[in-house]
């Protein structure tokens, strides 16, 4: 007997044909013996549905009653699965987030998890019974219904399999696990049996958005393990623990990339006395994400510094550089887009230095230009034009030895 | 400066242009000077639509998780209808019902309120917001969500007007008010100023559908003045308090109608010695809700009881008498079908023993035959059939002076 935490998100929920097809798979964990605690996401669209509702009532509606609005999604969501799990003979209760003991700090809209005092939900298992639990939400300690932000509903499941002391939280998607890179890109792109914590959080930050980067390092910092699985298909999906055996002794794990990427580049007056923060600061003033960073500050060379952002942030980035063109003391900016981030990231990357060399040698013999250039321990990024991105990707993803059998 | 509860129903709050109206009207009072509770039940045909899912996963869903399901309906209105009172200007929070401090018996899909904890409520009224909770729900002491059943809202309302000690609950609803008829039947119908507690409680009985039967009796217990208002048009309502004047010393105050009656007959042999309370606890046990009663045991008549019942019983009702036959030890049974049942109403029948006689003396002058009759303290019903029952109100309406001038 095990304790297991199965979450479903809102495709694999989203009407009353793949609830049923989860309170399925629920039923199937619990005839192995296991101990059964189910959080769930609101319907398919419901969340949108609702917030479309909020804006035609209020469009500067306040966090808190848009707190109080959306946690009613995952509410219809828990209520029909626990429903759906009676209707397979099973015992089912669900329950909120504040009735399951998740507390929160008491700020709405995007709440961390404090504490989960999972009383309830434990003498619930321990009774026979599969407890279904809201995602996204919880209470603060005034009784204040707060909600996560985005990627909420894995970090409540994260936060509860750790509570629970659960033996695995299993991830069910709409995709089959975590891929080498995406195979709707790359036909010869593969299912990973097992990935590294750590991997995955540089595949969830380069946007791979089978997992929120938070619920990743949550689950790291207790030492959960994860599994990706999907909903409406058989396979095991992927497992996300802190140590892996090195398939095939690859150095690359996964091949992670991002379109619609734009480089800005100010340029300074010589001599340049003026502060690099001061710029990033102002950006991010303004919520503008800033991604790679490259600086050139030499003898004989006009300083400049260029960084990338995404497509959605430019108009605002322009705005921010306008407005504080004086206080910023620059000379003059120009920009670049059409352009991709590629990232290759392995945790065996750290003991092998000549990793990010190989990367460039193999984008060059694909003629691709380098524009920008980032690293960290376990993963390489290079800006380019995103023309070649998927001649890239593939180059890289064969040479690294990716490629399905 | 009053304290005041405004309860907005289904159709009071049924899209986002009824809930800015209702907005409106909360805006009123607030600058009347006036501390303003809200109840609001769930939008239009919300209720509905979530039970329609609920059959869907699964058709013999337990009452705990519709109960979980049902609550989110009055939540999103809550959400909604507190964003739209702030676009007006206005602080305002929703509560759910346990937030709000209702405390309900442990019983699922039909519990009733024990207590109201109403420190938060009446602590967001003393800071100048405007609270706004959801009705129709509250939680158990354990914290499970629980439901009001039918007319719930209606008692929510009373409930949270009770503990914060408010001076009137103003009930908005899709009618100008109470009237001494359906107008939609008696164009002369007139709509009332005030009417008695016990006047109200026998026409909500009788299915007017204005109130329901247990709010008006809660608000009678606590002598809680209650007001039956329009929410889409200007008008002052009716109010229902204790001590009312008589309009014009009438003596009859309305006249409440219900369609779709069948009586049934049960014939017994002679001798008779069977118990009369038999048929009727083998109906109930099948939940069917049996009205008027008469029984006949004379010396030398076959002794027989009648009975009338509703449309929607009729099927349950001959098949508990088939399959319960040998049990009850009845020889036959009859039904009647195609009735109607009309009864007058007014506090000031207790002192004036004629009015039974008038009422038979109008429908004998025109030519209504009575079938049955029923009569309480301040209300005297008879069963007629279908077909005369517009004549029959109508010649009662206008004999007992209550046309419009």
């Amino acid at each position: 007997m095990e304790r297991i935490v199965m979450k479903f998100g809102g495709t694999s929920v989203a009407n009353p044909e793949r609830i049923a097809r989860a309170a399925k798979l629920v039923q199937d964990e619990v005839s192995r013996g296991n101990q059964v605690a189910v959080i769930v996401s609101a319907m398919g669209k419901t969340t949108d549905d609702l917030l479309k509702l909020a804006v035609e009532v209020n469009p500067k509606a306040g966090r808190r009653e848009l707190d109080m609005l959306l946690a009613t999604g995952e509410q219809v969501t828990a209520s029909l699965l626990a429903m759906a799990i009676a209707a397979q003979g099973l015992e089912a209760r669900s329950y909120t987030g504040w009735q399951a003991g998740v507390t929160t700090e008491s700020v709405h809209g995007n709440a961390r998890i404090e504490q989960v005092h999972a009383d309830k939900v434990v003498s619930t298992l321990e009774s026979g019974a599969v407890a279904v639990i809201t995602g996204f939400q919880g209470a603060d300690s005034s009784g204040e219904l707060t909600t996560l932000g985005r990627g909420g509903s894995d970090t409540s499941a994260v936060a509860i399999a750790i509570a629970i002391d659960a033996a695995i939280c299993d991830i069910y998607t709409d995709v089959e696990g975590v891929f080498t890179t995406d195979p709707r890109l790359i036909g010869q792109a593969k299912k990973l049996e097992e990935i590294s914590y750590d991997e995955m959080l540089e595949i969830a930050n380069l946007g791979a958005g089978v997992l929120h980067p938070r619920a990743v390092e949550f689950a790291k910092n207790h030492q959960m393990p994860l599994r990706v699985r999907p909903a409406h298909m058989e396979g095991e999906g992927t497992i996300i623990k802190e140590e892996i055996d090195l398939e095939n002794n690859l150095i690359v794990r996964g091949i992670a990339f991002e379109r619609d990427i734009i480089r800005i580049t100010v340029m300074y007056d010589v001599p340049y006395n003026g502060s690099l923060a001061n710029i990033f600061t102002a950006l991010a003033d303004h919520h503008v994400n800033v991604d790679i960073i490259v600086q050139t500050i030499m003898e004989g060379v006009q300083p400049s510094v260029s960084f990338s952002i995404k497509k959605e942030d430019f108009a605002e980035a322009i705005n921010v550089l306008e407005t504080e063109k004086e206080a910023l003391g620059y000379n003059r900016a120009d920009f670049e887009v059409g352009l991709a981030k590629v990232s290759i990231v392995g945790s065996g990357m750290v003991s092998n230095p000549g990793v990010a060399a190989q990367m460039f040698e193999i984008l060059r013999s694909a003629s691709v230009p380098v524009k920008m250039v980032s690293t960290s321990e376990i993963k390489v990024s290079v800006v380019i034009p995103e023309s070649d991105m998927e001649i890239a990707v593939a180059a890289l993803h064969k040479q690294f030895g990716l490629d399905n059998d």
